[in-house]
């Protein structure tokens, strides 16, 4: 069938089962029925701590085939899943599923426990490193399933992803089960991604190297919803969890394209007192900020929040007053762990406060402006950032799809050409983030601004920007790097796009072999 | 059927249904069925502000028959459910079940409502005023569910309550439903009755005199849990919901007992570091507080959490350094309201975190020791705080059994006659908390200590304290006060006394006539 983006979409998939095809971004109407996980008694003096994972597994009689939960904060350093899933080797358990909700090069002993069985299914907001490579590749004979950060908490609550096992990996934790992210060697900050997992699991285990006396405050997930304590070694390795500060991009292009960006910002007329705003971690979004920043200072603005992935930049923002809150799922740095435990004005949240489409209205919808990548862009506007142009698995869904759907501007900021190769082209060989979505493209050699959006092209118009058809765009990057060779990758379906409603908005094939 | 404390309870109550009796504090399993609402999508720029409250019943479609439910932090300031429920019976609405987490006079307007249909179910942790001599009168058709603290959230939870639509009371809400107690007219400190209505009902809408500039911060309760934003021009009255600072008993009888009751935690072996400690806001059980920090600050003992309703007296054993957490689950007066809004270490906490036995673990059960009140006790230790010794409904149930249950070590405080009449009976004329839940009454005339727990009568008596046995303290009473009269009201039921389990531990009936 084909779906809304003209995306041809199996009904049946072999490993998912049916499937509901994306009908547009606001088009779905959730199903009235919700799962909450089993209460469970717990009485004084009940012990959570137990004093490896192997007690741990015969404690919560973890078995074959269950479905076992780990967040992605401590990123490219994160220990967690592996000493799990080693564990789980070991104890001879089979045909696990799990759900990561970001895959790091870190991570790549999944592949070994995949090729034995003892993974078999696999969720996640994208694919990072050998992993990336070897799903791409065929490795898992179920389809992988990547979903937005925003339509997890949604698939906990709905019950489309029923955990039997979360496993929080907790920089900080006491023998009751009161987690943080703030303090211990592994400080990673925000634990947003964890709430849903804290709130639905079955069972819920923080995983720890820092078990501090009771009670540990502040916690970001409380006692009440942690049913065992494990402390082991390390939960991660520092260097991978935060960066140092982040730096803006000094290459001249990225910044032309982030000035040019501020620029649109400023003629959208949303930059005015009250003014909302998400950035991503890249060099080109942050160096955006940078002149936004520099715009709210020089005409004393007010802002209302900054949301997102949280690095030092948005920090030295609402440092400076430019924002009244700043709201933080996700911390990238050491400045932002620090701001997150000092400041009361930098606030953690949960991926379902964050983004999530079916709750009362989540932040994403209170945002003004967005900047965000591309790895493609067609001239529908759809977005591609989960594979290369060449449909290999190489990044992530992530906060994409929600917070464009979310703003009431969402701006793309990419170079035209990357890699010789035309970022702008007829049809992205993956579709992450619907056109109707996505207001602006700003690239080095001009900007581009979806029909839908008149208004917005006026403005830029009368701002004295370089406007220009998306389809010119496209001609101009084809004059200079030439007709990009036909990839249609063929082969059978190994990863699938889901919306952040829950609809499959497009998938990935391997090549055909 | 006769329950686990020797009660008679009919196996099926009109107007309530089938009952499970009461089995003992630990015995009920929860049933593996869990209840979440149903998901609802808000698309951005929804508009969640309604300018009253009769629009708001159009817009949520409010009909006859549901299930409102209402917090009680505004205490006896309280406006916002008689505005709702006027509202209600202007526009001709009937059979409404209410939950109100407690009933004070200022709620007298109810009766009306009873009295002509609009309201037929009621739900309350008990019941204070006009309302609760009206209900015990027989007013209602259907008994009045009476739950505690930690039942409420546990059956929001498990869906014994399910919740049409939550009126939040908001001290203060921004136009996304962001919400706080902290500040504003009516401010009364925490929100945590309400949290889990927020989670659980399927629409909750804030009602507030107080509406600010978006984002809300800190907010207690986010955007993501409420529909709907309702202002009106008061939600209460400041001198009803909380009192200037709370002060300790001046009655040298209270002193007394209070003094006794320091003494004995301090010969329990419970008061040393890590100690943990909750006390109600009644005069003896501050009076023990104060003693109780005498003694930790003369022995340096660094405690490490307290608990509960929250009066200015924690608030400055807090400030001492005595305890390094206070958790607050209602601000009794004001200086507990200024201290959770200035210092981090006063952190408002849920009623699931506070007492819900059917999570994975409330900070009950982390307490070393509650000191409460009683209006009666019994010679095996059961205590009623829900009726006077007449069976007319004065009182609450509250945390009483939730904290009774959780502490190491259950203290009851009270005069051994009041009104000329003994508090220690045989038999207590409604039961709220079992026997087995309570260790130690102290009195005026000496102490009892439960037969269950020989290892506390023994250090008590080798700190040379006055104890007795409980029948010699009842004797002593009734020498001095006479037999008391035989009541045993034999009306039909007009309230249910629910454990914090589910299961019925009493029933309250009206006087037969």
């Amino acid at each position: 069938m084909i779906n809304a983006i003209g995306r041809d979409i199996p009904e049946y998939i072999d490993g998912f089962g049916p499937v509901r095809p994306f009908r547009g971004a606001f088009a779905a109407v959730p199903d009235p029925a919700a799962y909450a996980p089993p209460l469970k008694a717990t009485k004084p003096g009940h012990r959570k701590l137990v004093s490896t994972l192997e007690d741990l597994f015969k404690h919560l009689r973890i078995e074959s085939g269950m479905t076992l939960s780990f967040h992605h904060h401590l990123r490219n350093g994160d220990a967690v899943p592996n000493l799990v899933l080693d564990t789980a080797a070991k104890l001879g358990l089979r045909d696990l599923s799990i759900s990561l909700t970001g895959v790091f090069a870190v991570h790549a002993p999944l592949i070994e426990h995949i090729k034995n069985g003892v993974v078999t299914s696999l969720r996640s907001s994208g694919l990072y490193g050998p992993l990336a490579a070897a799903v791409s590749g065929g490795l898992l004979a179920k389809p992988v399933l990547l979903h937005s950060h925003g339509g997890r908490p949604r698939a906990l609550k709905s019950g489309e992803l029923k955990v039997d096992i979360a496993f929080i990996a907790a920089p900080a934790a006491d023998s009751s089960g009161n987690i943080s992210g703030l303090v211990g060697p592994a400080a990673c900050g925000s634990l947003g991604y964890a709430f849903s997992d804290a709130d639905r699991a079955k069972a819920v285990v923080a995983v720890t190297d820092n078990l501090v006396d009771y009670p540990l405050i502040p916690a970001s997930i409380t006692q009440n919803k942690v049913d065992y304590v494990v402390r082991v070694d390390s939960i991660g390795d520092p260097k991978g969890i935060v960066s140092g500060t982040t730096r803006i991009t000094k290459d001249p292009v990225g910044l032309n394209i982030a000035e040019t960006a501020a620029r649109v910002i400023e003629a959208s007329g949303l930059l005015k007192d009250g003014f909302s705003f998400q950035t991503g971690a890249g060099g080109a979004s942050l160096a955006t900020a940078h002149y936004v920043s520099r715009m709210m200072e020089k005409n004393k603005i007010a802002g209302s929040f900054a949301l997102g992935g949280v690095t030092g930049y948005l920090v030295d923002m609402l440092e400076k007053g430019l924002f009244k809150a700043l709201y933080d799922v996700q911390s990238f740095d050491l400045e932002s762990v620090q701001s997150l435990g000092r400041n009361q004005n930098h606030i953690e949240v949960s991926a379902d406060l964050y983004a999530n489409p079916f709750n009362a209205g989540s932040l994403v919808n209170n945002l003004d402006v967005v900047i965000l990548g591309a790895t493609e862009i067609d001239t529908d506007f759809n977005v591609n950032v989960i594979t290369g142009s060449d449909g290999v698995i190489m990044g992530a869904s992530g906060g994409h799809p929600d917070t464009a759907a979310g703003a009431k501007m969402t701006v793309i900021v990419t170079n035209l050409l990357r890699s010789r190769q035309s970022i702008v082209v007829d049809r992205v060989i993956t579709a992450t983030t619907p056109g109707e979505t996505v207001d602006v493209l700003v690239t080095e050699y001009g900007l581009a601004v979806n029909p839908a959006r008149p208004d917005l092209k006026e403005r830029f118009a009368d701002a004295g920007l370089n406007v220009r058809d998306i389809h010119e765009l496209k001609r101009l990057a084809r004059n200079m790097a030439g007709r990009p060779a036909k990839i249609e990758p063929g082969g059978r379906i190994v990863a699938l796009v889901e919306y952040r409603d829950g609809t499959i908005i497009d998938v990935v094939r391997a090549e055909s072999r």
